[in-house]
């Protein structure tokens, strides 16, 4: 080799050498963010929000954009939050309310399950109830998403390491304030398995050890914008608790942590606490790109299940197109649309001093009034009113009260990352996410299939 | 150095160049679309109808997604397409209805004028007017969008290689079937310049030499779904066409390619029109990846400017939230919604067989056909009559006859490509398309501003 290339050589190599380590190597650990119900207009809403509101320029998110998913389910072209979770969770695509199942209702392995099989950490966080579809469909295996009970009996029976979030109904029975029909208590059972059982804001900050239980709630737990930080951990909090104590498994970690409840304003057409809800998504992302830059062989990835509402940012009102929408109008927003509506219908108050005292509106119109006062006792009803009133006031549009078909956002950062490039169908997020951790999921498919040798 | 690092070194040489040289190398030429007024919900609806129609799983697109753009201008969240352009043209970023000025109304360098400069080849495609804001903003610098005739005149005098678009009538004065009121007959005048003039599908097929003014119709080009191929030549056509004409240049291209008339379906929600042109922007941006992966050193981008509409896929009907879309039934519309109107209120036809005839809709309501006859003088009102009836069959919804402030998809493939990801600004799009092909629009700026010595 003459020596001018020699030279050019160890120069390459050097440089080869200097790389960082996630541009080659495959990641130990993955944080899988679902951001429920949070299409492309959500994303630019909660830019815009906090542009507004704070000046920041940009969000967590926006410099980990990669791509975008293609979401819909085998039976229909918009999917709801079972489909859409089993398909990221597993790899297969199936059918609306499939929880962990193909369209034969035949038991598919998760992401999850190949990761415990491995001896990895887990963990699954969410602000829904725990036993709700995304969650669910990481940790259970039933054919229709209302069976929250036996999800939960499913999801204890894993062995997973870190489980935050609400629902804790339905691990209790009736007669101890829960929901469960079989009379068994699932917290006892898993304090009986050696489980910490966390059911409040102080027990979270006292101390945590895995494995740990942590229901905050009853049922989901609160929107961001009503949550008491006394009461319930963010979102961001209990990622970093959980990575916290995953992150000691020599094996590596696989945590699903779900922002549930930007899907749920944006089936109550609640601007406001849409908005808030994704900004906590935002927040809890950053938390976890923060910790993967650090540790260095940490895999974030980031995505929806399906956009919710019909999300607009501009509209028309009485059939003139308005360029603009206006974020201070939320601002001024302090609850979700539940707080209003008990107010009104059950504390009887005004229609107009509710939205005077929880929205900052005064302008009510005679025609708006009316409306008010004619849903006064009919809380679905009063819903909508009040999300057209603030709608119309902030210039969104919402289309509908379910969830639509509109491609979402993709985002990836660490070792890995560059996999989840370009326009992917949903199944094919959750293949690459169990290849990047080379688990196999069919040997966990043919495990779940075979009959139970302890009948 | 020891024979085995030897060994290895060399293999790293010769695997280095083994990679493909647009991994490395910047481009010679760009060809940059914009779809105008494509959200990310056009993409969906352009792959679910394909697929639905054809089978086919994919758009051309899809594989080349990076990342996505905001688009807000600086007087408004919402951007007209003014302010869109002249952000991609020049990486400036401005007020709502300008042409290459920034928000002092001082012009700016746009990256066709740099090329030109640069003595690279250039040209302009649209659907719409030549003179309409998209290809405005990259050839032009005027107060405001409106000032047309003006932007005419300007445009030929850039030297540009290829025009090719609609409004003829922009170039020809009032008493040649024109609209100039200056009296100037611009096709002479660019004949006289050494222009071929192009008129026709005739015209376009007779073998094309540069430079070239083609304009195929006196006000906007046809949409697609009523285009007669007889006399309009296809986007992808156009775009083929003059890639020909300007890969001769040694020093390179620069190409702007707008799908200009999917914003005009969207401001009109005219979903079948809509989705007609979304896929001939597919079909360009696929006949421009084809040349550039061919060619090696050609740098496609496709990005849009805004959305428009508030097109949402599914949608809640009297109340009721629907969790599908139905491309079936735009696939059984077979004209714009111009037509329709034409022959209801100019031909005085039925509107129920208008309906049968041209979008096989057989089973209107009562209270449809009394909407559709109260507006049958009234061709804006029974325009979004005419929507409606069919966006409720299609499950779509829309929320206005303007733009929304929803990031939109960007495409980037071949040399550069990689520039092009995550969350940009529009303006740091067009800067980024400079800065590719080594062009300083600075430069341009200035000598924009110096005073006219000729004067």
């Amino acid at each position: 080799m003459p020596r001018p290339l020699l030279l050019f050589a160890l120069a390459l190599l050097a440089g080869l050498a200097g790389r960082p380590a996630h541009a080659q190597s495959a990641p130990t650990n993955v944080i899988l963010f679902i951001a429920d119900g949070t299409g492309p207009a959500t994303i630019t809403m909660a830019r815009d929000y906090a542009r507004d509101q704070t000046g920041r320029d940009a969000l967590a998110l926006d410099a980990y954009l990669t791509g975008a998913v293609r979401t819909f389910a085998t039976n229909s072209r918009v999917t709801d939050s079972a489909a859409g979770a089993t398909a990221y969770a597993t790899g297969v695509k199936t059918y609306n309310g499939a929880i962990g199942v193909d369209t034969l209702r035949r038991p598919v392995g998760t992401v999850l399950e190949a990761a415990e099989a491995a001896g990895m950490a887990t963990g699954l966080i969410a602000t829904s109830r725990i036993t709700h579809a995304t969650p669910a469909a990481f940790s259970a295996h039933v054919p229709n998403r209302g069976m929250e009970e036996e999800i939960a009996a499913q999801q204890l029976a894993q062995g997973i390491d870190v489980l935050f979030g609400g629902g804790r109904a339905n691990y209790l029975p009736a007669d101890d304030g829960g929901r469960r029909r079989d009379g068994r208590d699932l917290l006892a059972e898993a304090e009986a398995a050696g489980y910490r059982i966390v059911a409040s804001r102080e027990d979270f900050d006292a101390g945590l050890q895995a494995p740990v239980l942590g229901l905050f709630a009853p049922d989901h737990m609160a929107y961001e914008i009503d949550r008491d930080p006394a009461d319930e951990p963010s979102l961001a909090e209990m990622t970093r608790a959980a990575i916290d104590l995953l992150d000691d498994d020599p094996d590596g970690f696989f945590l699903m942590v779900e922002a549930s409840r930007v899907d749920h304003a944006g089936h109550g057409n609640d601007a406001a606490a849409h908005v808030h809800d994704a900004l906590a998504f935002d927040e809890a992302f950053a938390a976890a790109v923060a910790y993967a830059e650090e540790q260095g062989g940490t895999l974030v990835v980031a995505t929806s299940d399906h956009e919710a509402g019909g999300l607009t940012l501009g509209r028309a009102i009485d059939g003139r197109a308005f360029y603009t929408w206006k974020p201070e109008v939320l601002a001024r927003v302090t609850s979700s649309h539940g707080p209003m509506v008990a107010a009104i219908v059950e504390d009887r108050q005004s229609p107009a001093d509710v939205l005077r005292t929880f929205a900052g509106i005064e302008d009510l119109t005679e025609e708006e009034t009316a409306l008010l006062e004619g849903a006064r006792t009919d809380g679905r009803q009063l819903n909508f009113v009040l999300a057209d009133v603030i709608a119309r006031r902030a210039v969104v549009g919402w289309t509908t009260g379910g969830h639509t078909a509109v491609d979402v956002h993709l985002y990836a950062a660490g070792p890995g990352a560059d996999a989840f490039r370009g326009t992917l169908d949903n199944a094919r997020v959750g293949q690459l996410v169990a290849e990047q951790l080379g688990l196999d999921l069919t040997d966990v498919t043919e495990r779940l299939r075979q009959p139970d040798e302890t009948d």
